[in-house]
């Protein structure tokens, strides 16, 4: 919808305010035009998660008629991967990309919109947000921000990280340095190891010249250009990242200046893109783990033995116990995911996990 | 955008067509009002797959701002649920909602797009359409007709229906009376049993009075309204339809009629309905399978013996390989996807499958 400020203008002048009314008011303020900005936490053409946001801001402009427009603005830009949330909670940038769990030191709650350790696949995640409370637990945690936040692109099942030397026992988890940010660190922390964060640049170097002995990073769509493979050979299957869903950010009052039309447009376009997001990451996983076969065959799958993921299971209980006890909330959303989870999964135990023991040999 | 028709005469009146150019004419173009109609095969108020298409219409009216409307009409109104492949392709309807296998009388090689046996779950195809060529071999089938077909909301895996007594070995298929339409209909028949298909109000008598021995539906999300429970107490785990995507259908020259805003608007639409129909199937699996579990404990949940699956397995396989010898479309598509299965699978299985097997005891 292209109409000059001159025929907006020409229109008040030759009829007059009066003779219009509101309905030119009204019609000049539809066709207004948003210049909107997000700022996301990946560097520039950063592969999957930096698609999730070009694709909504096309979805956006192209649905809009260039009406609401969002400029993206990457880590190289702005210089603060993680400042995300202050961006948008000012009012900085209208929106913000990137992963709610980034903001635990703000808010312990904010945690559980995006993975928890043995939580739900994405498909079971998807329908508690949409169909199961989720989207309404996101909103109580984010609304004292002014903050709106959405569902931004899964990543899929996480892989457990890649190692230096095999897992054999608990003992081998003692002193163990490895890369693994977040509330994950802080269970395997209580098994003995000891977690730390390394910016990804770094993580390779570290991993290399033994800083580290192990790192987790996302999975084949995205491990495979980081080279982990060539210096640690034991890939182990996850348990820490379920289903790990992105974010999209929008500041509340930005928002609220969007005409109903817009609102509708943004919120379809992010959910649109989002879902989209997992289909590109189930399509990367399965091209690069064939091209990591073929081009890289000593990397060896492993799970972790029984008493390993036993113990870790345990000590992620009782951690999440410590939480709840002292925060409702957090006991609110913690009883949520727990409960659905037990619900949804006699379904996916039922249909797809049946289906796969039952006709695809490992 | 409401803007009167006054307002656009004052303008072209008062300033002359000269001083506007195309620029009012234009305008007056994006301000027109498109009414659509859908026909859809289920009937009204039909749970899940009903709420796919007024969800999808919902979105378009808000995001156009009321410049595409869509009618929805039911079985009910059109009096023909497999008519939808007629009504785009005339231009009857601009909309249809349906499944593509439907069609596979006029066209073997639409049944791919909804599911195959054995085929993909959800997750997986979801990245073939999008990411792995899917879209681009269903617009190959579906040119031809002047219609662009797109996927509209998975079911989820499908169960291998109720039954009222085991299946032990091949023998017990041999004349077993099942509904159970389409391709694994054949399948079943290349066994020995005998497929019909009996539309859904008369299901549950046929079943009580023996007319048919079994049949498959859909599964808990869909089943439990239905009362099979009640007299055929075996519930089998799935394997005819692992992923069943429904589809919205466009009439080609319907669409192009649109400005491009409200084609984006539409297709956008019609994909975020679709995957929220996956959502919505995951969500009222689980709490259906929760009711049915405690309300109707007798029910019997099985997988098909070892023997059985693989003679299923082998007699779809040969049937497949007759079809796609007769037809260079057929084995371009089978081709297609089963090299893409093929690649996906081994991320599912390191996965979800791996995670689920590692972390939630059966």
């Amino acid at each position: 919808m292209k109409k000059s400020i001159f025929v907006k203008a020409a229109l008040v002048v030759s009829l007059g305010l009066s003779s219009l009314g509101l309905s030119a008011l009204a019609h000049a303020d539809d066709d207004k035009k948003y210049r909107w900005r997000l700022a996301e936490t990946w560097g520039p053409n950063f592969p999957i998660f930096g698609d999730a946001t070009k694709n909504m801001a096309k979805m956006v402009k192209e649905m809009s008629n260039g009406r609401l427009t969002i400029r993206i603005d990457s880590s190289n830009k702005h210089k603060s991967a993680l400042g995300i949330f202050d961006f948008v909670k000012s009012g900085q940038y209208q929106m913000g990309h990137s992963a709610s769990y980034y903001w635990k030191g703000k808010n312990f709650n904010t945690m559980f919109f995006t993975t928890v350790p043995f939580g739900m696949i994405a498909s079971e995640q998807h329908a508690w947000f949409y169909y199961g409370g989720g989207m309404e637990l996101m909103k109580k945690v984010y609304d004292q921000y002014g903050i709106m936040s959405f569902p931004g692109g899964n990543t899929g099942n996480q892989m457990g990280g890649w190692f230096k030397k095999e897992i054999n026992s608990v003992e081998d988890l003692k002193g163990l340095k490895m890369r693994i940010p977040g509330f994950a660190g802080e269970v395997l922390a209580k098994l003995g190891a000891k977690p730390t964060n390394i910016p990804s640049g770094e993580l390779y170097t570290a991993l290399e010249r033994n800083t580290i002995d192990a790192l987790e990073w996302v999975g084949p769509s995205l491990d495979l250009r980081m080279g982990f493979h060539k210096i640690a050979p034991y890939y182990y299957t996850g348990w820490h990242e379920p289903g790990t869903e992105l974010q999209f950010m929008v500041n509340q009052k930005a928002y609220n200046t969007l005409p109903k039309d817009l609102q509708k447009i943004l919120t379809v376009a992010m959910k649109a893109a989002a879902y989209d997001m997992y289909s590109q990451s189930m399509h990367a996983s399965g091209v690069n783990l064939a091209s990591m076969k073929k081009d890289y065959p000593n990397v060896q799958m492993r799970s972790f033995p029984k008493p390993v993921m036993e113990a870790i299971v345990q000590a992620n209980d009782e951690l999440l116990e410590e939480f709840a006890a002292k925060d409702p909330m957090t006991a609110e959303i913690l009883k949520s995911l727990n409960d659905y989870k037990h619900q949804v999964r006699a379904w996916t135990n039922l249909s797809d996990r049946a289906y796969l023991d039952n006709f695809d040999g490992k």
